[in-house]
């Protein structure tokens, strides 16, 4: 099985000592990456953004890998949008306190309050990625955000809303029903639901937001995935958190999957689908959205190799820790 | 506020190191507890339940504190019971593998099978205690085992069956309509929906079997307790678990709310409901259901001094853990 250009559309490296721990896994696998916003200080300028892609290049130094550079959405005004254009691939929208360093996020979803930003992102063709959640019941508060995904697709109808990481069947409805609306998906969200979050033991390595839900919301995304769907877009949401924050009273959330991404995605693909659609999923399609442009292939081979994943990589505990996979990733 | 012989009609205490240091804590306040019967070895004969009686009431000793003791549900024969009666409080059912030491619980509800059993229970009114959760979704498995109370309800008419720890509206809802069925609610469930649990950080000191449900559910336990409805009964499902079972990879489920429950019961229901329709809850309604008597009573005061909970007692982080209290426990 070989991946041309694999695309990681949704991916946390974090700062300093993490980010040189973390990154390489990634710009190893992957030929670009669309790197969250939300350090400590959320990134909302230009100087701060040119300087964490700077951070970032060094952290991965020698491989072939673009760091896609997103802003932490507030209301920019127009002349500081079309200054920001060349150096930022989007824009990501953390509504309030919903995830980690999410603090200084939106708090309200007035359509009048946020057209100025948005008719310009929408004029000068920067998308928006959006993490969808509301502040309701846990298991709602994807589904409960949809109408403020209807509202936004409906105003904005030029703009690229992204919805990021959807973990519902709602979600992956809406999705059809808007030309304007795309989505990505994770890797965990395609292989657990709440029971293996807290449905035998509770385990804290699979806790994430959004929360995983039921079969049938898994299915629906994997439907959407396997079929190589046009408007879905693979991101790993890849975010690590030392082991100290996970197995503690008060767990972080988020998952690290970066380092077995490519090998896990390829045993999935073979059982349930094909290469064809794994290539899709994993980079055409984004391709095919962004009207992505690559000077030089990065083309990586999957060969069957079993190899068993570590406890942890530095102090964080990946996915699929100690788990037996039957994929190696090797670059052409 | 004074309360009457308190009883907490649910109780793990374990064995040995554990039961040492946890049974105190609800001899000082209550005036006896139903001990459920799974330890590592689930308790399925006379011998061992004396003896494991005779060892908490070591543990408890100075303290006017009965223990209620139950057998491990299995096939017993009428001969068995007859025998039995004299030294057992009723039997608790465990559907096989759904919670803490439960592998060897039941795995058919087919009534011909139980039949022997059952009938010989209803005849010699030996409760039935059931841990009501099917192998399905998490969020689901407790009100999915709804037809399995109602197919027992019934078919065993003269049997005494407590939905024990109840968690959902669906089956406060169901107590009403078969005259045969009971049920225990928790302290915590009074207080706490999955939000608590996966909403915001992950927290293991709240994660028990069954999950904590929607804030519907909640409201339906609330009113079933605050109103004093008689055939809901107060059992804590107190249940130990030290630390490095709790906050690692795999948390073990469980609430350890023995220390705290007469006071924070006594501040939920003097902001919700009154002192009355505590003693209801506490005590009288269990006193009428299973015909009670008690030679000597133990008079609990509940005195307004402020305190602030340890964060441990040995190695275990009980229930409100560092929070502070209003109430105090006084034996009269």
């Amino acid at each position: 099985m070989t991946l041309k250009n694999p695309l990681d559309m949704h991916l946390h490296l974090r700062d300093e000592k993490m980010l040189d721990l973390v990154a390489p896994f990634s710009a190893k696998d992957f030929k670009a990456g669309v790197i969250m916003p939300n350090l400590i200080t959320p990134i909302t300028d230009i100087n701060s953004l040119k300087a964490y892609k700077q951070r970032i290049i060094k952290a991965c130094e020698n491989e072939d890998f673009t760091p896609l550079m997103t802003l932490f959405f507030k209301k920019y005004d127009e002349k500081f949008l079309e200054n920001a254009k060349d150096e930022i691939f989007a824009i990501k929208l953390y509504p309030a306190g919903i995830t980690t360093n999410s603090d200084n996020g939106i708090s309200s979803f007035d359509i009048q309050n946020l057209k100025p930003t948005l008719n310009a992102m929408s004029e000068l063709n920067i998308p928006l990625l959006i993490h969808g959640e509301t502040n309701d019941f846990v298991m709602d508060r994807e589904a409960n955000f949809a109408k403020i995904y209807e509202k936004l697709a409906q105003n904005f109808p030029n703009l690229k809303i992204v919805m990021e990481h959807i973990t519902t069947k709602v979600l992956c409805d809406l999705l059809k029903d808007y030309e304007n609306l795309y989505a990505t998906i994770t890797l965990h969200h395609l292989m657990i639901t709440l029971d293996d979050v807290i449905g035998g033991k509770m385990d804290p390595h699979l806790f994430c937001k959004p929360i995983a839900k039921r079969y049938e919301d898994k299915d629906a995304l994997c439907e959407l995935a396997f079929s190589g769907y046009e408007k879905a877009m693979f991101g790993s949401d890849s975010a690590p958190h030392p082991l100290h924050t996970k197995e503690c009273c008060g767990c972080a959330a988020g998952v690290f999957s970066a380092p077995v991404i490519l090998p896990v995605l390829a045993e999935l693909f073979e059982k349930n689908s094909n290469e064809k659609n794994l290539q899709k999923f994993i980079s055409d399609n984004a391709c095919e959205i962004y009207d992505f442009k690559f000077e030089k292939e990065k083309i990586i081979n999957l060969e069957k190799q079993e190899w068993q994943v570590p406890q942890k990589y530095g102090d964080i505990v990946p996915f699929m820790a100690e788990k037996s996979l039957k994929f190696k990733t090797k670059l052409i």
